[in-house]
C-alpha cells in the first residue's frame, strides 16, 4: 500500500476519533464509545474505507501500550497492592464464571463440540483493560477504591486470558491440556511483574539524570518511550500480553514507587511534571488509533442479520457473559452498589475477546455463524457497558464519594 | 516480522539517536551527526542490527513530514517571500551545476553511459531539507537572513528533484524525455502550494474553535497531526515530495500567515502555546526516527573498499557535489561570508540523493560500483557539512548577528 494512503488513513483515523469523542460527549455517551463507533463506520462493518493493516495495526498497539503506561504511571502501588487480594477474588470469579457459563451453554444448550464451546468460553473470559480504564477515568473514578479493584482485577484477568489462549492453542493442535506449560507461562509472568519494575525504576534514573544534565531537550519523549516499547518487548518475551510492559514501566516511573532495600533514588517533583506534561500529547495522538482499530476489527459485515440461530446465540451468550462478570463484582467484599459497579467495569471485552475470535476463526475453529454471534457478543460488551455504567453513576453517584470532575492526566489539560 | 520485534526495533532507534545526540554534543558535533550515525551503526553498515521494515520507514516519513510542519510553523512567510528571488536563483543554479558537472564527469571521465550518467547527476542535485534545517537550528540560525534564503531554495530544490526523478524516470522506461509532463507536475506543485496554505488555515481555524470549546484535551494531537499528514498525502497527490504538505500545512498554522482578500481569523496566542508545546514532545519523538533511517539506508557495507575506482570516482562526484552547491551560494547577492555559509549549508544530500541511488539501483541503471560510490557521496556530504559549517560559524561566527543559544522550538525546553 503506497505511504499516502497510509498517512491518509491515519489522519482519517485521528479525524474521525475526535469528532466521533466529540458527538458521543455531545450526547452524554462516554467518548471512547465515539472513538469504538468511528472505527465501527471506518471499517469494513459500515463503510470499508479502512483495511487494518501491519502499520495502523502497530500504531494502535504503542497505543494501549502507552495508555498503560499511563495508568501505570498514576496507580499508587501501594493501593493496588491493598486492593489485591479483593481483585484476585474478582479476577478469578470474574474468569471462571463467564467461561464455564459460555462453556455449558454451548456445549449443552446449542450442541457445540467441546473445542468450539471451550474456545467461545474463552473468548468471554478477559476484560477489556483499554476500554475500562477509559470508563473509570471519564467519570473520575479511575483512583477510587473500586477503580484500584478493577484495574488490579483487569491486569490479573488479562494474564488469565493469556495463559487460556495458550493452553487452548496446545488443545486445539494437540487435543490435550498441558497444565505445566500454563504453569510455567504464569511463572514467567510473576517473575516479569516483580523484576520489571525494579529494572524499569533503575533505568528511570537514568533517564532523569540525563534529562537533568542534557543541553537539549527530548530526552523524556525519546528516551522514556523507548523505555515503554522494550518493557512491552520484555513483557512478550516473558509470556505476559505486551500492554503489561507498559503498565509496569508505568508503575516504576511512578513517584509512588520505591525501590526495596530501601534503596532511595529519588528524582523530583519537576521530573514528574514534565513525564506529566510531555507524555500527555503523544498519549493523546496514539490511543485513539487503539480504539478505531478495535472499532475496525468488529467486522459486523460477517454478520448474517436474517439468521435466527445467531441472535438467539449472542443474545444467550451476552446473558452469560454479563452474567458472568456481574457474579464477579458480587462477591467482592464491598458494600452492594460499590459491587454492582465493579461487575459492571469488568463488562466490556474488547481486544482480547476479539483475538480470541480471530484465532477461532482463522484455526478454523469457529464457522461463520459462531463467529458472528461472539462478534456479536463482543459488541454489546464493549458498546453498550459503558453506557450503562455512566447511567449508574449519574443515578446512584450520591452513594460514591463522587469525583466527576476530578481531573486526571487523561482528561486535564 | 512479529510486532515485539519491531517494538524492540523502535526502542533500539531512539536510545542509539538519543545517544549519539548525546555524544555529538559532547564532542562539539551537531547533534543530527549523532542521530545520522547511530543509523549507520544500527544498520548494515556495521551492526546489521536492524533492516528497515514498512512500519519503521512510515513512521520516519511522519518524522520528516512533522518536522517540516514545525520549520514551516516557525517560518515567518513574508521573509521567506522576500528571501524567495535569492532561493529560487540559489535553488536553480544549486540544482543545475551538480547534476551537468556530475553527468560531465561520468559521461566523459568516467566514460559512462548516458542513462547512468543522468541518474548519477540527478542523485546530486537536491539538498536534505531535514538535514539542512536541523544544522541550521542547532546554530541557532533558522530564522536568520541565511537560514531562510537556504530554506526557500531547500524547498525549491526539493520540488525541482521529484520533477527530475519524475523524468529522468520515464527516460528511463521510453528513452525520451517528456517535458509536458514535467511542467504538469511543476503547474500541480504551484497549485499545491498556492491553495494548501489557504486551506490549511481555514481547517486550523475549526480545529481552534474545537479546542477552545471541547471540554477534553488532546484536540492539538488528533486533529493537528490529522491535518498535518492528510496535507502530506495530498502534496502526494498533487505530485509534490510529501514532507511539503507537511511545511504547508506548518506555514498556514503560523500565527504570521493570514488568508488574503483581508480574512481576519485570527486565533489567540494562548492556542499558538498550545500547539507549540503540545506538538514538540511528538515532534521530537518522530524526527530522530527520521535521521536514524537515513544513516540505516545508507547501506556502506554494498562499498568495496578495495576498489580504486570506488574511491576516485566517489572523490571526484564529492567535488563536483560540493562545489556546485558552493557556486549556487556564491550568486547569491549577499556579504561573502554569508554566501558562503549558504553554499555550505546547501551541501547535505541526504534522503532525496537516496531515493535516487535506489531508483537506480533497484531499476538496474547502477550497477554495484557505481551505486557504491553514489552512496558514498551521500554520506561525505551528509556527514560532513554539519562539522564544517558549525566550525565556519565558530571561526567567523562574529560577521553574523550570532544567535547560538537562542532558543528555539526544537531545542528550547
Amino acid at each position: 500500500m503506497p505511504d499516502y494512503i497510509i498517512l491518509l488513513e491515519l489522519a482519517g483515523i485521528l479525524v474521525a476519533a475526535r469528532f466521533g469523542a466529540e458527538i458521543a460527549d455531545r450526547l452524554g455517551a462516554p467518548r471512547v464509545i465515539g472513538e469504538l463507533c468511528a472505527g465501527v463506520l471506518l471499517g469494513p462493518s459500515v463503510l470499508g474505507l479502512i483495511e487494518p493493516n501491519e502499520v495502523i495495526r502497530l500504531l494502535a498497539e504503542i497505543g494501549i501500550i502507552l495508555l498503560l503506561f499511563e495508568v501505570g504511571f498514576e496507580t499508587d502501588l501501594g493501593r493496588l497492592v491493598r486492593a489485591g487480594g479483593k481483585s484476585a477474588g474478582l479476577a478469578l470469579v470474574g474468569f471462571a464464571a463467564p467461561f464455564l457459563l459460555g462453556f455449558a451453554l454451548c456445549r449443552y444448550v446449542f450442541d457445540l463440540s467441546l473445542l468450539v464451546s471451550m474456545f467461545v468460553g474463552g473468548t468471554l473470559t478477559a476484560t477489556s483493560i483499554g476500554v475500562t480504564v477509559r470508563i473509570l477515568d471519564e467519570i473520575g473514578q479511575g483512583s477510587s477504591q473500586e477503580g484500584q479493584i478493577v484495574l488490579g482485577a483487569a491486569v490479573i484477568d488479562d494474564v488469565l486470558g493469556v495463559v487460556l489462549l495458550a493452553v487452548l492453542y496446545e488443545f486445539s493442535l494437540t487435543g490435550s491440556v498441558g497444565l505445566i506449560n500454563a504453569g510455567q507461562v504464569l511463572a514467567f509472568v510473576g517473575g516479569f511483574f516483580v523484576l520489571a519494575p525494579m529494572i524499569a525504576k533503575l533505568l528511570s534514573i537514568g533517564i532523569y539524570r540525563m534529562h537533568a544534565v542534557s543541553s537539549s531537550s527530548g530526552v523524556i519523549p525519546t528516551a522514556l518511550v523507548a523505555l515503554v516499547l522494550a518493557f512491552a518487548a520484555l513483557a512478550h518475551v516473558f509470556g505476559a500480553p505486551e500492554l503489561l510492559g507498559g503498565f509496569a514501566a508505568g508503575i516504576a516511573l511512578s513517584r509512588r514507587f520505591f525501590l526495596p532495600l530501601g534503596i532511595s533514588l529519588k528524582v523530583g517533583a519537576e521530573f514528574d511534571r514534565d513525564v506529566r506534561d510531555q507524555m500527555r500529547p503523544i498519549i493523546q495522538l496514539f490511543t485513539p488509533v487503539f480504539f478505531v482499530m478495535v472499532g475496525l476489527s468488529l467486522d459486523l459485515s460477517a454478520v448474517d442479520w436474517g439468521s435466527a440461530f445467531i441472535w438467539f446465540f449472542s443474545l444467550a451468550l451476552a446473558v452469560v457473559a454479563i452474567g458472568g462478570k456481574l457474579v464477579g463484582g458480587l462477591i467482592v467484599n464491598e458494600k452492594l452498589h460499590s459491587r454492582i459497579v465493579i461487575g459492571m467495569a469488568m463488562v466490556p471485552r474488547g481486544e482480547v475477546g476479539l483475538i480470541f475470535a480471530e484465532l477461532g476463526r482463522v484455526s478454523g475453529v469457529f464457522d461463520a455463524e459462531v463467529y458472528a454471534g461472539v462478534v456479536l457478543v463482543i459488541a454489546y460488551t464493549t458498546l453498550l457497558s459503558p453506557f450503562w455504567i455512566r447511567l449508574y453513576y449519574r443515578r446512584y453517584g450520591a452513594l460514591f464519594a463522587v469525583r466527576e470532575n476530578s481531573p486526571s492526566l487523561h482528561e486535564a489539560g
